[in-house]
């Protein structure tokens, strides 16, 4: 394939991915194949000869799209959004034709150093203490990781490092295994799956800890855990706080645990994966105080600030220990500038990174900061909509608070009776949803998602909803 | 920004990316930037206002193209190739417009089936044994990771866990943490740095054996140092053969290696992250004889099979392990169709992933197996073209064999006149290439990487390390 073929093809996608998304809403959300639906429908083995691009554009529609669940369509409701937005697509196109591997600067110091200021623009956005931010010229810097769970990860073991070392200062004669069999890391038991499971991948033991009503961690239930397995002869060494957690997008008590993590001189990692975007709006910040006592902070644009996936941006006030853990270099990676500017291979667990950085500075700009502010606001204007809605039902009711752009409620009465109507709404495919369940309550999650989204596609949810919950009270009351 | 005016911009850019790749040859390889060249370019935090796309198009000359390392001009003889084409670029147009996060099969089924049946495809393509083909009906199958160092540890914690498990079985009061403790996995001391890494992450020792006169693990090495270990009472679990190593790209005795593993009942990793693509040609099979010994085999088709980063293959026998020692399974991410089709969050480290396998079926479909043959055949051809001049010029020798695109060699004589080469080289900045060392002896590493390279390149690159070469001999004379 040529360049003039290129463009012809290219063209024609972008032609194609506009149509898509600007009539997303009429698509059926969810899809309806069956596992193994793809197969049969192309060949089983790659072609010998070349095909021509236009055979690739018309399988789109009929090999991919069928199978497509709708992540973008204003139907869908479910987990948390994803982004998804035209700079950020057409910075990914220039990402994809440097191909550079920005493993160290020297390999593409653009790469390198526009993610270094896209990330303290991001900082300075969100009104981050100047302690995680290179511009304050003190060691503190952010990072684009692919995922909050390698954010998660990554800040784990930097906390691993830190307590081994300080043990090691202590009490040279023990070996790092006797270290790492006492070690404990805290989070709350809404904290996202991935938590637990970099507990699992660092090997060091997580205890999941109870929330109060309003399902937040608070300082008083960290403190009496940490106490009690000092007592036991452990080392408490990690804590992660969640702000916006999955379930019911919860807000631990950062100020509370916070002052424990300094008083007991425990790494405090921030996840904010989902809320941490509303931070760019002042009247959220309330809900991140306590932040300054924090080792780590980690949000994900490419969740709700329009920087399609992947984009989860860390910070570090102090990526030493990082670095450290994770330096194995040979001959073939060193340069001469090594020092004077971050290598961010030392702070991920990949070796490899794409020019990621370009998405976060086409989105800043296209937007601006007020449009990025008034479509956070604008989201959460729809939840509250939505929660209008349901508030002015009587056969339903709110689980949690309603705080950003996610609403949980569920059909006063049983779970099984919630069950249903969660099957029927997702069978009917006209929206799509996923439940959640705390202790022994089952409940429905309405996560407003799309960019596209306007008040009539919330009450075309609504409607769907109070229909088939009509449906399913009349099929128990026969 | 609406969708006309998407168009506008993305076809604006893409334009710019085919004039950028056709006349790359023309541009510096080497950026002359230093470091912190880029703060004082740009404003000092994100604009209030939205800015135009022309404004940003016009920045990328001015901002981004001075710091940039050109990956994918001929010039580029750097680390390893990594991919850049037409038909990928496109394909992640489309993945970037659909864009959702294929953590489970309902989450977008198409994603997860294109991805199951790709794998079948290239798996195919390498003739690879069909016990790791989903196709085949057994348990074995492919998933696509970020990069060969998650692939490395995806195995590595696959093994721990399989481990683990025989051990408790055969001795139910051991604790996990006693086992850990006594882990040992090995792999050539030529292995990538990422294998060491992996250790590190996974918290288990690793041992570096030593190589025979070509770079290459033996069996025999193998079997000595997992005897003593075992004689000391540690626990062999997991080996790493690599096909294609950075430093000279040497292959280890896979076959070899293999029969020990079989034997010692231990894991058996292939890291053929590079030289992996080359399988594609049935002359170059002979190297990976022994396969069927594996239990995962990794390459990276953004390497050297034309698919843009990332992209990077895993097969594996048995995924068992590694998806019950990943599963942490929250309501929210449970669906109907659960074990009847992978859910592949449970085979990689993140928990988010995006439509890759996009990428893989355009390029198979565009360039068709003869043509990626002949991307690979052209390369290595390149390659001995310039073996041909370093034998051509006595002040010179190779080092290693020159079996793929990579070609090893130094001048004749000390290390550091060999360094003072290199550096001259990269300073003069018309081509780059980085140096390597292995035990005392100190060369150069000159890779085929552009998909644009032609034998014009190679006598430009080669008259330029001639020239340099004798500028160096001489100032050593005076």
């Amino acid at each position: 394939m040529d360049a003039t073929e290129f463009k012809e093809f290219a063209k024609s996608m972008i032609d194609y991915i506009g149509h898509y998304l600007e009539t997303i809403r009429e698509r059926r959300v969810l899809s309806t194949v069956q596992p193994g639906y793809l197969r049969p429908l192309i060949p089983d083995s790659a072609p010998e000869k070349p095909e021509k691009w236009q055979n690739i554009m018309e399988d789109i529609e009929r090999v991919i799209m069928p199978g497509v669940t709708h992540w973008h369509s204003p139907r869908f409701h479910a987990y948390f959004p994803t982004a998804n937005s035209y700079p950020a697509l057409v910075a990914d196109m220039l990402s994809d034709a440097i191909a550079c591997i920005g493993f160290s600067w020297i390999a593409s110091p653009a790469c390198t150093e526009l993610e270094v200021v896209m990330l303290d623009w991001l900082g300075k956005m969100i009104a981050l203490p100047k302690e995680f931010l290179a511009c304050s010229g003190g060691k503190g810097g952010g990072v684009i990781q692919g995922t909050a769970s390698e954010a998660t990860l990554v800040a784990l073991l930097g906390a691993k490092a830190r307590i081994i070392e300080k043990i090691k200062k202590e009490n040279p004669e023990i070996s790092d295994n006797d270290i790492v069999s006492k070690l404990v890391a805290y989070a709350s038991e809404q904290a996202h799956s991935s938590v637990e499971r970099a507990g699992l991948l660092g090997g060091v033991c997580f205890r999941c800890l109870p929330t109060d009503n309003e399902y937040k961690l608070r300082g008083s239930t960290l403190e009496e855990a940490i106490q009690e397995d000092r007592n036991k002869g452990l080392l408490p060494f990690y804590v992660v706080a969640t702000l916006g957690t999955t379930s019911v997008c919860s807000f631990d008590s950062l100020e509370e645990i916070g002052l424990v993590c300094q008083k007991e001189d425990i790494w405090l990692h921030v996840d904010a994966a989902y809320a941490g975007s509303a931070f760019i709006c002042p009247e959220y910040r309330y809900l991140m105080n306590g932040i300054q006592y924090a080792d780590s902070f980690n949000f994900n644009p490419h969740k709700w600030l329009l920087v399609t996936f992947d984009c989860s941006t860390m910070w570090l006030k102090n990526p030493e220990y990082i670095v450290n853990a994770f330096n194995v270099d040979p001959l073939y990676l060193k340069h001469d500038q090594q020092g004077a500017v971050p290598d961010y291979r030392h702070w991920q667990i990949p070796l490899g990174r794409r020019f990621r950085s370009l998405k976060l500075w086409f989105v800043m700009r296209i937007y601006g900061i007020e449009n990025l502010q008034a479509h956070i606001r604008n989201q959460i204007a729809h939840a509250h909509e939505f929660a209008d809605y349901i508030r002015s039902d009587s056969r339903f009711e709110i689980v949690g608070e309603v705080i950003m752009g996610l609403v949980c409620f569920r059909l006063k009465g049983s779970n099984e009776i919630n069950e249903k109507l969660y099957k029927n709404i997702n069978a009917n495919g006209k929206i799509h949803l996923v439940p959640s369940r705390i202790k022994d309550l089952y409940f429905l999650r309405f996560a407003i998602c799309s960019r596209f989204t306007q008040s009539p596609d919330i009450s075309f949810s609504w409607h769907e909803i109070k229909h088939l919950a009509t449906e399913v009270i009349a099929s128990y009351k026969k």
